[in-house]
């Protein structure tokens, strides 16, 4: 199995683009991706992407970007797991690359998730849930988070101003990232006495529609040594599990069980644990989903995740700063391109390129994505060399 | 990067399934393809399926399909690249056992597509050509195709009635395999008579629109050989290629460019060519399509392959049988599950389990599945060992 790099990063600013089709988004972020490696070939691409069919009606999407990439030919590969389609992509480039089958490969996660109406997305997103036993009831991804968080705090004692705190947390950094979808700060103020949307969860506990796009270049260590004239981070670490597709099935909804198995694999291929690790990116799709994920990986005892938020350890300026990309309750959140842009932050704050969010000595990263409510989990974990 | 075996082979009777759902179809081929490999376990799964999103209104469709299968925590990867989405999910399965991050691999593919109306199977299959340059003017893959006909006819001088002739070899065959949606024979008049669907082709020249599914187990060569008890199938060669999206944008519309390099690369791997080919799984959606490719992969000289489908060269006693199990025009094409079952036929056939359409001898395979009208390309190269 061949050792992986990242050697090449691009984003741009996520929000609401009437004027930029989801190809417009893609094609502009794999050539800064491109431009950040300094190379005009790549061997292969892999995109994740969770419903262009239902958000903007076109499948083999793939090849579309391939094509108006300018790559004539490209091997070009799309997979869904959700809103880990973005992780999913990464692993399965880095298969591309282990093997062998491709030497340098571009990944790229994209949503465009503005051009159809809220009910039209509503349901598009309603997709990751179990349809014949969620969907048919009605059943919305607030609702089910909202009966996670409910029994959070009925076992835990989390309140609703520590799942606020996940939230402020998370758009003070946003506000210090020019790529991120709101760049305004919050107080708990805002997100308690803002519009309940399943109770316990207020508008401002949830992450946003949003179009975007981000893509990274990987390639093989030996060809990273050869060609890369930045800092070359290394993949260590990778981790992929499932669980029920319906909450109802699982023996608990404090955890997120796909997410804890991921974080195994991922810490013993590493060979390191929770307490090693610098910064992470966290799937805060609502705010109590960073906090259980934060458990479930081992940064936090169970029941410890609000908590630990709430006290500041997860800030910036915390022991552990978790999502200092503004997290998708702030950068937003693309369905299919969320787990490509965490590994671009990372890869941001290895390298020491984060600016304004830059955490002092960030040597080890990770990545944690869900699709839909913890039905599959990816967990990456990276490092400087 | 580990060489790759074949150990177990599913497939169902496919056809218009009111009674069975998308993930009954799919347990079905994935606990006989385990069955007939004698095994209970796999690390990880691959899943090809078109747009289940359009069709059946579920993505995060491999998460759902992992767990009705009841193989607790599974990672399952969903792949598409359109009407080649089950290829792409045996290449993917391919990395994860060269890479070594799986060794034991549960590659399926399926397609539910007669839940929806017929204008909408006609839209979601649509979403497979340039939404923006070729759906919004009304295109449709007939349509495309029989642009690729007239043009063929054109300058090679084919002539309907050679196209005929694949529709009535592939229904000769699929009238041998049990699990084709049409056993009936039919002959060049009932094609010539049929209803003209986008002149020059015919209805008969079509595939038909099928619920199914298929399932096969891989694992690294150095497993099969411990385990499996069955003649073992070896993967020798594989190519990806695609193309635009298109069919404006090409040169030329004669021909599959994305099938020519998948082959040239699936040849060169394997180390052999064309002629070393005893039977082909080829992808007829249209009965021009399969000429094209016979074509393409260097069967026949560019012009001469309807020419040879008229001679008989392609019949199950010709000197190239294609197409044994039916084909996409006999056995059917749900989508995402047809590059899947092309690889369960050429895995009976080099197992000798082919039954009433057996080719004698076969020792070589290949495959060849398309998204679209070869906006994508996958080939397989398969020997028995």
């Amino acid at each position: 199995m061949r050792e992986v790099a990242i050697i090449g990063l691009g984003i741009h600013k996520w929000g609401e683009h009437w004027d930029r089709s989801l190809s417009d988004m893609f094609i502009d972020v794999a050539l800064k991706a491109m431009a950040d490696a300094e190379i005009d070939k790549i061997d292969s691409m892999c995109v994740g992407c969770m419903t262009s069919g239902l958000f903007v009606g076109q499948e083999h999407i793939a090849v579309q970007l391939a094509d108006y990439l300018g790559i004539k030919h490209l091997p070009a590969t799309r997979v869904e797991t959700a809103c880990a389609s973005g992780a999913l992509a990464f692993r399965t480039g880095l298969a591309e690359v282990m093997s062998g089958l491709s030497d340098i490969v571009l990944v790229g996660g994209v949503e465009k998730m503005t051009d159809v109406s809220v009910e039209d997305a509503t349901f598009a997103l309603s997709t990751a849930a179990d349809q014949d036993y969620e969907g048919y009831h009605g059943i919305t991804f607030p609702a089910l988070c909202a009966m996670m968080a409910r029994s959070h705090m009925n076992r835990y004692g989390s309140t609703s101003e520590q799942l606020a705190s996940v939230a402020v947390k998370n758009h003070f950094n946003g506000a210090l990232n020019p790529n991120a979808q709101y760049q305004s700060q919050i107080t708990i103020e805002n997100v308690m006495n803002s519009t309940i949307i399943a109770d316990p969860l207020h508008m401002l506990d949830c992450s946003p529609i949003t179009d975007g796009a981000a893509a990274v270049i990987i390639c093989s260590m030996e060809t990273a040594r050869k060609i890369s004239k930045k800092p070359i981070v290394k993949v260590t670490g990778w981790g992929h599990a499932t669980d029920t597709l319906a909450l109802h099935n699982r023996e608990d909804f404090t955890t997120l069980k796909s997410t804890e198995l991921a974080a195994q694999q991922a810490f013993k291929i590493a060979g390191i644990g929770p307490r090693d690790i610098d910064v992470a990116e966290i799937h805060d799709g609502f705010s109590i989903m960073e906090v259980i994920a934060t458990e479930a990986i081992g940064f936090f005892e169970k029941g410890q995740g609000g908590f630990a938020a709430e006290q500041g350890r997860t800030a910036l300026n915390g022991e552990l700063p978790v999502n200092t990309s503004g997290g998708l309750k702030s950068r937003g959140h693309p369905a299919g391109a969320t787990g490509v842009a965490q590994i671009v932050e990372i890869g941001y704050q290895l390298r020491g390129d984060a600016g304004k969010r830059q955490v002092q000595n960030a040597r080890i990263g990770l990545t944690q994505n869900i699709g839909g409510i913890g039905g599959s989990s990816l967990i990456h974990i990276m490092e400087a060399v």
